[in-house]
Parts: structure tokens; sequence; C-alpha cells
């Protein structure tokens, strides 16, 4: 649009004429004077319309929340009273000299002028088109743009090349019953769970790869923790010497998106007051045997013989370690080797146990890795074991037919990072559109 | 890896001891000594194992093709007849003083020593995770990198905030035959074919949007051009004054990506001998009828009867104004409103004829947009000339309903692009795993 400048520009053009174009906010028309405030993607302005002008003033009474308008205005300073400090716009505002209705909006389902929101879920992605206007809603999303850019800055910075990971795929080489089916032409597809053997794959190739996308899970039950569309961040490297180099990017990949939050994010962080969990200089990392002792201990549960950790697990060790250390932080290595995937890493001194590694935060995993099996024949070995078709792998099996350097990756879900860094309380909130057993934009029917 | 460096450094290393780790390349044994090339991500280097080194000849004789090794060598100065200009490493070779092998290979289904590649495509594609340890393979997709970090480069810079469109969508709104359904827990779903809805409805909260994410389509016949799964470049913006806004963001999006790309990628054009198409200062723009005339008066060919370019008319387009103008690019608008999507905005003074404008390159489209209908009661006029069910648009639907400034967008597909500028003959060859009737990684039973 010619000439119109955003609303968060507008202290610069103190005693100017100006246009700009938004959403009406906030309107209260006091009879003589009307009051509304203006809303564009980068803030909220209050505009004034006096009686003096006369076309302006006859629109501004009949306009209504969510109306689109064009607006030419006097940007004036606020009297010193009425400044409204560390907001922005708090010392300006606009004298309106002419309005153009660019869109009417329809009666609202619900009163938007509230200040924040305070919806409940369900009225909420009831409602997703029109919440997505909150300021609080769109902080979640900018939020989670920058956990995404960050996570891809850090990569291309570690020379990591970015791949782009099917989402049709032929076989659930790992899948079980969690996996969502495609009508291929007549025969059978599945959508990816996990771009885990592509990345390996391209790896192969290119070393260091990494590749952010969609993957699905057809989670059968409604947790507050699941979704069945997300977006996964993934990243596997070649040439490593122990599975300890894979924990050690992975930590500082974290580093670096949290840093880039409090840089890129503070405004909304406030909003949302949101706190940045603590990452500290080398974050604490046990054996499963270990973190099982610390809870035994601790809390005097003996999970000792068992062979993950549960939710409750998880939650106890996150808080002995803040309490121990002030990490929100933890990584936890050496699992069962036959309760992880195949492709997992035995520790050549003790193969029962695997060279995964996973890290915690707050309570959950976020953040799943470690070393694989580089060698053929001991992959071979294990698709046996693990009574897997190898012809289902067959592209996967041949990337490491021919050659495949010692490596290793890990992974992470935005969403729930999205919703653990801003204490969000279901994943859902952290899903512009989320999906599940129940919803996909609309609540699906009985 | 310890200590390891990447080969495209060596010749900042002459004289000193150092490590590389890469593959074994092209191998030649001349007896008394062994040369071999190593690869790692970022080039080639000759290796010299001299008859002194007696473990390392031993070892050196055992090597193979795309065996993985760690290196440690001597980085010695080439002598002056031996130097090859303008070759990474043309200057030095490593002396081999150890060999560690870090994985074996199995006998190779081809030749890979051959210069550059020379495979059937479907050869290719049999042997995609191989065959991606191609340099010439490998710049394909680092173009392709180039062009969706560039996409998303531009985006930034002009305000545009890049949202996760979802990739599981409840209803077919504009789709018909060449849908993929998935089996929703029990209910029936389907695979995106465009976030077009999706990032009209997020326009309606963030005024300027993009996303890159995967689509689908199931093409039900098998050409060069297509495939059942792509990336989808798209953009959304608010406030415009007219479609011209939409092609001028257009354009200048696909200059700043070919920009990017001569910076970025000049080694993989030059390694795939691949022309820049060329953009001129302002990119000729017909309507329809125009462009349908040009055919005319200089084909002969009478198609301004007809309501759409097919492929001959865009490749003698094309080359018209190649002809004329030099440009490889050329924008037309103006198509009959009821050939078009519900969505698209007809031209107010002729109705019959709409607002969308695509853009051809080298015969092909390369991009679609246009300016939207944002006006909620001329949507639902349109929702039932287009006789669709508004049910099944709800969510759009009600952003619109509520107030949408006006606006427009336009989408491309990365592989297409890549396939464009690089020259090359079919798509799969510019989709790192496609997708198709007939192959999904493997070729697909009968």
């Amino acid at each position: 649009m010619q000439n119109r400048i955003y609303i968060k520009d507008l202290n610069t053009k103190i005693g100017e004429e100006i246009i700009i174009a938004g959403w009406v906010d906030v309107r209260r028309d006091q009879g003589k004077m009307v009051f509304f405030d203006m809303r564009d993607m980068t803030g909220k302005v209050q505009c004034v319309t006096l009686p003096s002008h006369v076309e302006a003033i006859e629109k501004a009474k009949e306009i209504r929340p969510e109306w689109v308008l064009k607006i030419t205005g006097l940007v004036n300073k606020r009297p010193d009273k009425n400044i409204k400090v560390e907001v922005l716009n708090g010392d300006v505002e606009l004298e309106v000299l002419n309005i153009e209705v660019l869109s009417e909006a329809q009666e609202l389902p619900f009163d938007m002028s509230l200040e924040g929101y305070n919806l409940e879920l369900v009225t909420e992605l009831d409602n997703r088109a029109l919440v997505l206007r909150y300021p609080k809603i769109q902080a979640v999303f900018k939020v989670q743009e920058t956990i995404i850019d960050s996570f891809r800055e850090f990569m291309k910075q570690n020379n990591f090349f970015e791949f782009q990971a099917p989402s049709i795929v032929p076989a659930t080489a790992e899948g079980g019953a969690e996996v969502f089916e495609v009508d291929y032409f007549g025969k059978k597809a599945f959508l990816s769970q996990s771009p885990q053997l592509y990345k390996q794959i391209v790896m192969t190739a290119f070393e260091r790869v990494f590749s952010v996308n969609k993957v699905f899970r057809a989670e059968p039950s409604a947790t507050t923790r699941h979704v069945a569309e997300f977006v996964s961040l993934d990243a596997e490297m070649a040439f490593i010497d122990s599975w300890e180099d894979v924990k050690d990017m992975a930590e500082a990949t974290v580093k670096f998106i949290l840093e880039k939050i409090k840089e890129k994010n503070a405004d909304h962080l406030k909003l949302l007051k949101a706190e940045i969990p603590v990452i500290i200089e080398k974050t604490p990392t046990l054996s499963l045997k270990e973190a099982q002792q610390k809870i035994f201990e601790n809390y005097g549960r003996d999970v000792r013989q068992e062979k993950d950790l549960n939710s409750q697990d998880e939650r106890e060790l996150c808080e002995i370690i803040k309490k121990e250390t002030g990490s929100d932080f933890v990584f936890v290595y050496g699992y069962p080797t036959r309760k992880k995937p195949f492709y997992v890493y035995p520790n050549p001194e003790n193969p029962e146990i695997n060279e995964g590694v996973d890290l915690l935060c707050r309570g959950l995993e976020w953040i799943s890795g470690g070393r694989r099996v580089n060698d053929y024949k001991q992959l071979l070995e294990h698709v046996k074991l693990w009574e897997m078709d190898p012809k289902k792998i067959k592209m996967f099996l041949e990337a490491f037919k021919y050659g495949a350097p010692p490596e290793g990756g890990f992974a992470f879900g935005a969403e729930r990072m999205t919703m653990q860094i801003l204490g969000l309380k279901n994943i859902r909130e952290a899903c512009m559109f989320p999906r599940d057993m129940e919803r996909i934009d609309e609540r699906l029917s009985e």
C-alpha cells in the first residue's frame, strides 16, 4: 500500500500527516469524540476522532472491532500526564483526519477487546482463525519461528547441509501401530514418523546434514504432550569419535537457540510471562543407572531395575538436578540396547547397553539422539535380531553397504520445545493448526 | 573427530603433518607406489603412499573405492610441472604416513571412478543412496538449498512471518481426483495439495506470511515435470493496492534468488554447465489476450479463443519474449475467472477476467499467484458459484468473516525451479527422494 507506514514507526513521525492501515482493536465511543486503537503487524496506537473532522467522526461512529481501515491522520505527542511509559506509542496518539473502510467484520463470537485472551483451549482452537489475532497467541508462534530459525542458523554455522526429507514413505521399518496409512495410487504407503533413516542415508554423502520437516504419529491417546503432526528438527553428523560428540552438539544447539530467543523475543517472553530454562556451563550427564540411583536416594522410590525412565522418573530426576546444580537440563545415556531402535550403537565394552542419549528439561524429554551403528555387518545382525525385513530398508542398508563413517545424531520437536520454554500447559497451544484424534481444524464428528 | 582438518583447507597446511578423514575416491596402484584420491564434504585431494612407509603402503594396497579412512599425512607442495590450476588442491598432495580404516565398502554396483556420472535416470534413482556421493548430484541439491534459503531470507527481509502449514487436511475444498487419502483414526483425511487456504488465514492475523512445506499431488500420469510430493514455497501479503504489488514481490523474490545462486553456487553451476536464466530490469507482462495475440502473430497458430495457455503456448510465448526483449521470464495475467479457483479476485471492471498472474520461464510456469477475494460476502457468493461446501472451509471463511484486508500472494515449487535453473531434463533429478506412481525409493511392485 502506497505511503503506508507501520504503526511501530509512528513516534518518528510526530507532527506529520501519515497513512496507517490495520484492524480496529478496542473502541470507546465517548459521544463527542470517538477513541479507538488500531492494530497492525507491528503494534497498536490510540486514535482520536475529533468533532471538528465531520466526515471522519461519522465513519468512526460506524466502525466496529476488527474492521479493516486505512486511516489518514496526524501524529500528535500526548500531553505529559497521558504518556504511558514502556508501551509502544505510549507517547503519541493519532488524530484521525480520514477513514477508509477496507473491510467490515461480522459480529464477533466473543469479546476480543478484553485485555489479553483468556479462553478455554477448546474455544481457542474452535476459533483458531480469529484467535491468531491476539498478540499473546502470536507471541507463541514468533518464539517458535525463532526456535526453528536458530536451529537452522546454528546447523549452517557448523557446516550442516539442509535436505528435504520425504513425508510419504514405503515401509514402517521402525513403526508399529502409530503410523498413518496413505492410499498411494491404490497401493499402501505411510506417513513418515521420523526422517531418521533418510538423514543417515544423506549423511553418508554429505557428512553433516539436517532437516526441518513434518513428521506424523497416529498417537492413539489424547495427552497434553502429543499431536499427530509436528515439526521435527533433525541433525546427523559423520566422523564422530564417540556419542559425546553428539551430546556436545545437541547441547551447543540448545544453548544457541535459547540465546537467540532471549535476543529476539524478549517482548514475547514478557507478554507470556515465560522464563527461559537455565542451561549451565556443562549440562549434568548421568547414565540411566546413575539417574535411577539418584531417584532412589532422593525419593526412596526404587526404579533401579527398570529399563527406561517413566514420566515420574523424568520429573523427579529434573527436580533433583535442578536442586543440586541449578540446571534445568540433564542428559541421560546408556539405555538397554534391545529397548531402543536397531540403529543405536551398542557400547563395545558392554553391548547390553547402548550409546543413545536423551536430553531432559523440566521433567520432559526434549532431545533424543546418540551414536549409530555404521558398520554394515553389524547393521545386518541388528536387522536380524530386531526381526526386521531388510527389504523394507533396502536404500538405507545400501548407504551403509558402501562405506559409512562413525556417526550419530539427534532430533527434537519444535512444538514441544516451544511449549516447554513458554511453560504452556498443552502442546496444542504450541501448534498453529493442531491435529489429534479429535480434531483437524474443526472437531471431527463422532 | 579430534584434530581432523577439512580437505579444502589442506593448502594452508603445506609442510605440516595433519589428519584428514573421508572416502576413497579414485585409486591407482602403481606397484611401488599407491596413489588414491580422498574425498570429504569439502573436496578431494590426491594421496601418495611411498614404499618407505611400510605399514601405510600395505594398507593402501588393501583399500578400495568408497572405503572410509582416517589418514595421517604430510602436506607436500606438488612439483611445478604437476600443478593443476583452478582445481582444489591442484597444488598439493598428501604423503600418507598412516591409514586407519573406519569402514570398508562392499563391491560397488558400478564403477564410480568415472569422471562425473553418466547414469540413466532409472539407474540413478535405483541407486540413490550411493549416487548422492557424486559431486554433480550434490551440486543440484546445494543449488536447491540456496533457492529455499534465499526465498526465506528475502521474505524475512520484507517482514514476512514464517508459519508451519499443516500437511494433513480435513477436506479437499479445491481438489478433485489428485488428492491422497489418509486413514485418520478410522476417518478420512487428506494430504494437503497447497497451503493456500492456511496462508490466507494466517495472513489475516500476521499480514505478511510465508511457508516452506511439502505438498502432495496424486498426479495420475508420469510426466517429466510432476512428482507426487514436492516443496512448495508460498507467500501471502495483506494491504496490497492491486495484483501488481503481488507481481512485483514475486519478481523481486526471483531476482533475489537468482542473485544468491550466482553468489553462492558458482562452482556448482560450472560443474553442471548451467546458465542462470536472464531476468531483465522489468519483466515483460502480458494479458492472456495479448499473449495469445503474440503467438498468433509470430507462429500463425490461432489460440485466441482458448481459456488458458497450454504447454506449446507457454514454450512459444517464452521464445517470442526472449527474442524480443532478452528476458527468459514473462508474466501473464487476466485469466477467465471461472477457470481459476474461487479465491482469485475478479477484475471489478470486467468480472469475467480475474487478477491472477503466472510467471513463465523457459517455457514452463514457475510461479502462480494473484490478488484474492477478501470481501466476505463476495467469498460466500463464489463458494456458491463454484459449488463448494462452505462447511469444508469453515475456518478459512471465518478468517474473512471478521475483517480481512485487500491481499494476494504467490507460490512456486522448489524442485521445478531447481530443474529449470539447472536445465535438468526431468524433475526427478531435482528431487532427492522422488515419489511418483511408480516409485517410493524403490520401484513399486506391479
